[in-house]
């Protein structure tokens, strides 16, 4: 099962973080800040400009991305596992090298 | 009797939930939450633009469609049927293969 | 007496929902909820563009449209009846069939 | 004395209510509810678009109109009569026959 | 000293109220409403529209201006006399005659 | 060290106000409201309009401006000396003569 | 490890602030104002406008900026270093010279 995002939507597989802290302790799930990166899944067709035409996105699939913090609440559950579907305006930048 | 939307807004017939939980026990209504998909039933022309001109819809009827959590308030009763009136920019993707 | 809405404004007559129970209960009026369907009585030129074109309107008198449930609430009274005034974008569609 | 409106913005002089009830007692001011109808007195140029084009007002001196319950708090006193000032948006249609 | 307004301000010296009521009392300063009327004094180039143009203001110095009762507290103080700044848009139309 | 604006903002150094009364009282700096007047100390290119041409400020290093008396909140230290950056629609006219 | 930012999106590396008050007395991290200035670290392509064209950036690569007091807490973990991602538009000016 694949998701095929609209127009300038992007679906992103959160990273996932280290339970553990420096120390070596276990942090409870709801302890540990869920980190605001992640990789790119699929990404839309393009932003729809007010003339109608079609802006790409500048993200691509692969990509690893960075998003604001209160971003991500909207998820999808594909295959058993959770993707976050973001504005493409959401992702502040690509993390690269 | 049939609905024909008008310019972006999308009627979808949301998917139903299984009511029982992996163990077998039968929730009640209130308790499940209403998934976020459905079916595309009907399509509007297409969104007005500011310069008049008119962009067909990016989902087709028959389309399986992922919205937002708290979208499809908004319902008509056909038939004896509930259906949602959803607006494009509430879909987030179409659910392929 | 007449009423010619302006632009993008459409006069609704509101369907009349039948007062009474399934079990032939009769209800007191605030008990039931109105119905958000009704019979277009007048449509206006259409919506005047950023650039000054007019965009007519997609539902002509006669047709059965549905609209939000929380829109309806401007009226006005014409020959005892009252009709409620919209704007196009408070309707979601037209009933066919 | 008279008012120029600017741009789009209209005039009108407030329908005046019967203050008796259909069983002939006499209302306090306070206990009627103003009428939202009214005529027009002065128009102004009309509205001025994103491009700078002028677009001519819907409505016509002497036109019976009718605006929004929540319309009609800009007033000022014209020879000792007191004249709404509403934005032609606020008008949602002119009463004909 | 002068202003000069920018683009599509306005400044309007109020018209002052007569103090007294109709039977002859003085009122204090605070139990008086300020008339929503004054003289322009000055008027900016014009509005910048989107698209770069200046469009000239619809009122000139000397017109008598009527404008919104909550409009109004933005002021100057040039020499020794309070003077409102309006945006043209505040402005509802010019008395005549 | 000098501060280079982006855009459409003006740095406006603001003016001192007399910190006495008429009757030679001196007033502490908290009792007294801070002018809303200042000199230009540097403007941006201009603003960036729409369609991505940029228009020229119409304040010039030099002019002493009125501005709200609500803007002014944004300052920075250059030089020991505290200054506002202002966005030029926050300022009203230019004081002259 | 570099971050490439999106559009008008601008990566900038907060000045540090002397932990010390004038009398030489250490200050806790939380005492301190947090300064609202930085070097610019990495910019993106440019703003989108309404009508496709992108727009570059005023500021580069190096550029010491000033940034409002409230700006600044969408941060992003580099290298152990935590660094700030801005919209252009939050940023006052270039501290020059």
């Amino acid at each position: 099962m694949k998701i095929r995002p609209l127009h300038d939507r992007v679906v992103v597989r959160r990273k996932e973080e280290e339970q553990t802290t420096a120390g070596g302790i276990l942090l409870p799930g709801a302890a540990a800040e869920k980190p605001n990166q992640g990789e790119v899944v699929a990404v839309g067709n393009g932003r729809v400009l007010d003339n109608g035409d079609v802006q790409a996105l500048a993200v691509s699939v692969g990509d690893i991305v960075v998003f604001g913090k209160y971003s991500g609440s909207n998820t999808i559950t594909v295959d058993g596992e959770e993707l976050l579907i973001l504005n493409e305006s959401e992702i502040y930048g690509v993390i690269e090298g």
